[in-house]
């Protein structure tokens, strides 16, 4: 169809959004089925499971695409992480547990060479990455497979350094996106901006294909995108209530539900940004939390308490990520909602 | 062309969108010739001057649009003002003035009986609000003249209340907008959207005409707000470097450089979040300063450093107002500008 649909050789310039947490092989086997790009979320993958799961992919014998977030590992700081422990006291005491006796944990790992390994004998067409690129040299071995390599860029410097470093496509994530925000060369979050600024300004600055990502929900959305420059589009927050994904109950309920008008970023879950649905602790103690160790260390202490209350079907203190625009989220398969999106290609 | 053509009385559904500050008559008189609704921001005029304004429109005999804030005005509070003025005297020490010598001023003057008197006579054809929307008799008064009332909505509470008081069409304002915010049911930044999020679920939410407005800056971001449902747009930033604005000459060589790449809210010019440019005042004190005294009484003691550094060629202490989108920002007429944006109506 163009030039991005020869890149990831699928029907639709569509790319099915990872969402490491949501989701895992199935949807991104249905997206792909009905002609997007299945995507794979693989932060939270250990070995045996990402080969689990590419097995089952490459058992459905279509291109597909593997995620991996590429942040530094920070230095763990003992005086973050007992602020941020005493922050979550209060909690741990309303439900009878000792903060203190959460392991510390890595929480996501970046792409690695171990996950290189586990990769290379399937050899994905496409592999994405979320907050910049690998290292040269385990960049160089994933294209050295022939894969196509994408990355998000949130700004226009970040899509030209992501040329710079030989990506095939520049994913552009406008503000409204949900779950992680993709920046890397800086963190202030003022320069980021909404997908009808960020899309043309990056188009007009790069020569790679510009995928297109935040807030586009559904055909309209499509050719919104399409008219802008886009040379393709990709959707996460419509997928998340397919019949496919693994979203919990009430993360469902909360996307369809008139709350999911409002989102904030918020570093509670993990220690970065992402967008989400407003909760009780994002109220209680500020969504960008600025105690909260540096990403991924801050997904430790407060997973118990996600725990605790999700038992109690209570998302008071899950990630209830979600985009600006949640009119795309539809209890259906995910062949409904990949067709749905196409139309806005015709 | 449509029902917001009717509505408007113009060629196009386009509205070159108010900008108190950077433009007088003469570029809504130069946008009407070209087929958009010219609007005349009347928030800095006094009667006399809105009258001068509004001869020049009737003359140029076509519609036009005045624009109004209709905020209440607050209370002044001494400790706010003194603590403000506390943070600006090193600034004023260093051109050797005295802070304590300026005059506490209103600076923003909302609509009010006053102003419909003068508009009476001339009877406008569109009056448009900021803020939400004056007192019920004002607004009765405006409808009176049977002038079509336009308010804009940041949210979709926002267009769902604007439309139960009455406005003929609702402005989505999208996050990308340069200039002020309009909310004015909530103050929660976190609320408002961008433009690819605001504008579908605020036209799924009302059945009146809704305008989109943010980071629409050329043909092609006209075509994707008419796709995601847009009856019309709203356009200011592309506007600010026409001939026919009067904005500064470093504001307009600002705008057209690199430096445009960020914009961020700031509290500093007038009280309220307004889109702008970083400049040496927002980097200091940070934009979002909560010292600022309420809107509009931040305007007063700020002025005279933005006066003393225009006349060194500096925009320092100047709102360098601007969308997140500058890349329809050309130096040229006003009808090339429309006459470029209307192109994607075509």
């Amino acid at each position: 169809m163009n030039r991005l649909t020869t890149l990831l050789g699928t029907r639709w310039p569509l790319i099915q959004a990872p969402m490491a947490g949501v989701q895992d092989a199935g949807l991104a086997i249905a997206a792909g089925a009905a002609g997007a790009l299945g995507s794979l979320p693989c932060a939270m993958l250990a070995p045996d499971a990402l080969q689990r799961e590419l097995q089952r992919l490459a058992e459905a014998g279509r291109p597909y695409n593997v995620n991996f977030f590429c942040h530094t590992p920070p230095e763990p700081d003992a005086a973050r992480e007992a602020a941020w422990r005493a922050a979550l006291a209060p909690y741990y005491a309303e439900i009878g547990q000792d903060v203190n006796a959460v392991p510390a944990g890595a929480g996501r790992l970046p792409f690695s060479a171990a996950a290189a390994d586990v990769l290379e004998p399937f050899k994905p067409r496409v592999v994405s990455f979320h907050f910049g690129l690998p290292s040269p040299a385990l960049l160089a071995r994933v294209k050295a497979w022939g894969a196509v390599v994408l990355s998000s860029a949130t700004t226009v410097d970040e899509a030209r350094w992501l040329e710079a470093q030989g990506v095939d496509a520049v994913i552009a994530q406008g503000l409204e996106a949900g779950g992680h925000r993709g920046h890397f060369l800086d963190h202030d979050l003022t320069l980021q901006t909404g997908t009808f600024a960020l899309l043309p300004q990056t188009k007009a600055a790069v020569r790679v294909p510009v995928i297109a990502a935040g807030g586009i929900a559904d055909a309209a959305g499509v050719r919104a995108a399409m008219a802008l420059g886009a040379d393709g589009v990709q959707v996460g927050t419509a997928y998340l209530c397919s019949d496919e994904a693994t979203t919990s109950a009430l993360h469902r309920a909360t996307l369809q539900s008139e709350a999911a008008r409002h989102t904030q970023l918020t570093t509670l879950f993990t220690g970065r940004p992402a967008r989400g649905i407003p909760n009780r602790v994002m109220r209680e103690l500020g969504a960008l939390q600025n105690a909260a160790p540096e990403f991924p260390l801050a997904t430790a202490a407060i997973a118990p308490l996600r725990a605790h209350w999700e038992k109690q079907g209570k998302g008071d203190f899950s990630p209830l990520w979600s985009g600006q625009n949640t009119r795309g989220c539809r209890s259906t398969p995910a062949a409904a909602i990949t067709a749905a999106l196409a139309e806005g290609f015709a």
